[in-house]
């Protein structure tokens, strides 16, 4: 990934905060390893249904475990069915390769005490079930129908039991106070985030899609203060960066999450010419967008903003919709690249919907549907480069 | 499927009953024309999780909807993606080809006022959306962790609200006494459905598989009356029958539904020389293993018999392991087909856990993953050869 940032025609400033981001990873990992050497535990995580703020205030530090990389894939197949998701299969293909060759795929996979799971997708959630076997798994249930008043208090009375559960692995209590903190904090992140993205509204943005997407694939793994130091330089530099370039397609990506080492789609439309202006993802949007309400009765505050995340779990999904359209305009989208992981269906079905909402303001969109192996780049990228074509004609 | 059931060496018993049943289609759309006509509301179901108890407590009628045929699958691919399963595109398609040409595809969908559905897997709870366009779809949720008070609880407030839903379409009050002589209803006509089961056990059973199929298939099609005269005589002749014929390797279905049409891999069973003696399936036991407790508050009742239903996409499912070692030893089983639907992940990822199951038990396990299309019946007629030999040829 340093490779192709210092390859292409970018500014000075992102190479510097970029740069210092490169040992990121490693820095963590032995922040972690210190951590544990502590008796400190770590909890591995999935999914943005997971709240961050409950595992922080039980004094419990965390990772995502999303796998992006082909390398365990097929790994995992020995286990899993070929046809389902490449994300679960990287992921649990991680854990596989770490308890079979001494731990050389996925370091942090060996430093967790427990991995907290959610009830979203068919695939993940039939996987946790075989996770189980090699970390202990706790799963959070998940109402899925959003904005019901039924569904908020079943999934509050699930983050009740998350609570204990985490309040027992760590031996230290949640008050209120402390998830208060959590939630200050988390929102802090969540504002710089959006300051970050009010960047890329300028034309030309200040900041590439890829740069952005970096940061993203690893907002969970660090540690809250790393990545909200990365952010402000970021910020910072972008801010002062002069508003100059030429003019390219602005593209949203919209669908399914990227997880780490995943940057195929995205460095082929930057590096066919567009720049991505917006994600609207589990990597983007969806992981930052609401708040949570620092007012009310934390729980229940964290219980209403974490249903709001409009996953194509939810049904019906008119959120997602709705959101679609208000980015397009708010970011002056010219085309939206509708990314899916092979065999993902709720994305993939949901397609439908969003190819709907979008026929209405003239968006045109472009659907992949892909794996992590690269035995398709050049067809995708044959595919992005009509579509940016097709973008730079259009009146 | 009449000219297969002639073809085939059955017993004269067997046609008797099966040919009175023949008509059972057609009749039944006549009786819901007629009732239709009389302004009675008609229902549509897709799945199990839905209770008969409470659409009959309103006086409304039900039909399954569930697709089965090949034939209307490449219309659903207009709207759908190809890589999902087959009863999902199948349904859908049915919808669809009513809408556009005039109701020649599946007489039914023209018939109701609303499709009840439910939140299982990911590729039926994102048709709904799309089918809700064309029939009002009322979704009920449900929790994803069985044997939980919270998600009992839930499930109750699910059905509340479906109660009042159904109140409102037929404008009859669903009273405690009118729940509790649905269940009562039903709880007969699953002890019919134990009784026929029962008769499966004896070695050589005396009804084939295929036969238990056509009545299953039909079950949540016919008013719960016709079902019951059906049963009825099925099992008042089968015990009727002698105790003969040559014994066959007796295999257990276990898997996906197979909706009515879809008869293709216990076709090839049996035609290849096994007997199916159970189907571990939602067209089989899932559908009546258990019983609604008569004694408790109905609605709670229902909501605890249903959500006992050991269907995939609850987790952890210990319940459907558990149950299929004990459907293994009751029905003396020499095999299990697990079947599925292709890209149905909860069904595929579960084979795991059940194959680890049966190989405790040392009872092989035969995975086959299809669709509607007849492509694969040569290559699924070799390898079931190549499975009724091993058991043939095993101690």
């Amino acid at each position: 990934m340093v490779r192709t940032l210092r390859e292409s025609s970018i500014t000075t400033y992102t190479l510097q905060c970029l740069s210092d981001f490169e040992d990121a990873y490693q820095r963590r990992i032995n922040e972690l390893t210190a951590r544990r050497n502590q008796a400190r535990k770590i909890v591995g995580t999935f999914c943005l249904f997971v709240p961050d703020e409950i595992i922080y205030a039980a004094g419990a530090d965390r990772v995502i475990l999303c796998g992006g990389r082909n390398a365990t894939v097929s790994l995992a197949e020995e286990y899993l069915p070929r046809n389902i998701c490449p994300l679960v299969k990287s992921s649990f293909g991680s854990v596989v390769s770490t308890e079979c060759s001494g731990g050389d795929a996925c370091p942090h996979f060996n430093l967790i005490d427990m991995v907290v799971a959610e009830a979203t997708c068919d695939a993940k959630k039939k996987m946790y079930e075989l996770l189980n076997e090699y970390i202990p798994t706790y799963v959070i249930d998940l109402p899925q129908k959003p904005d019901s008043p039924a569904g908020i208090a079943y999934y509050t009375v699930q983050l009740e039991q998350f609570t204990d559960a985490m309040e027992g692995l760590t031996g230290t209590l949640i008050t209120d106070d402390r998830l208060r903190r959590e939630i200050k904090s988390a929102n802090e992140t969540r504002s710089l985030l959006h300051r970050l993205y009010e960047l890329r509204r300028r034309d030309p943005p200040p900041i590439r899609g890829l740069d952005v997407l970096t940061v993203l694939q690893k907002q969970f793994f660090l540690s809250p203060e790393e990545l909200r130091r990365i952010l402000r330089q970021l910020c910072d530099e972008a801010e002062r960066k002069p508003n100059e370039g030429a003019r390219k397609p602005r593209i949203m990506i919209s669908g399914c999450p990227m997880a780490g080492g995943n940057i195929k789609v995205p460095k082929i439309i930057e590096d066919r010419g567009g720049v991505i202006v917006v994600e609207e993802s589990c990597t983007g949007t969806r992981a930052f967008w609401n708040l949570v309400d620092e007012h009310k009765d934390p729980l229940r505050a964290i219980a209403e903003r974490y249903m709001q995340i409009p996953c194509s779990c939810m049904t019906p999904n008119e959120w997602r919709t709705e959101h679609i359209r208000e980015l397009v305009e708010r970011f002056n989208v010219d085309g939206v690249v509708y990314y899916t992981l092979q065999s993902c269906h709720a994305y993939n079905i949901e397609r439908f919907r969003v190819q709907q909402a979008l026929k209405e303001t003239h968006t045109p969109l472009l659907a992949i549907e892909t794996d992590y192996s690269d035995s398709d780049v050049e067809q995708i990228a044959t595919r992005v480069d009509a579509f940016m074509e097709m973008i730079a004609s259009s009146p």
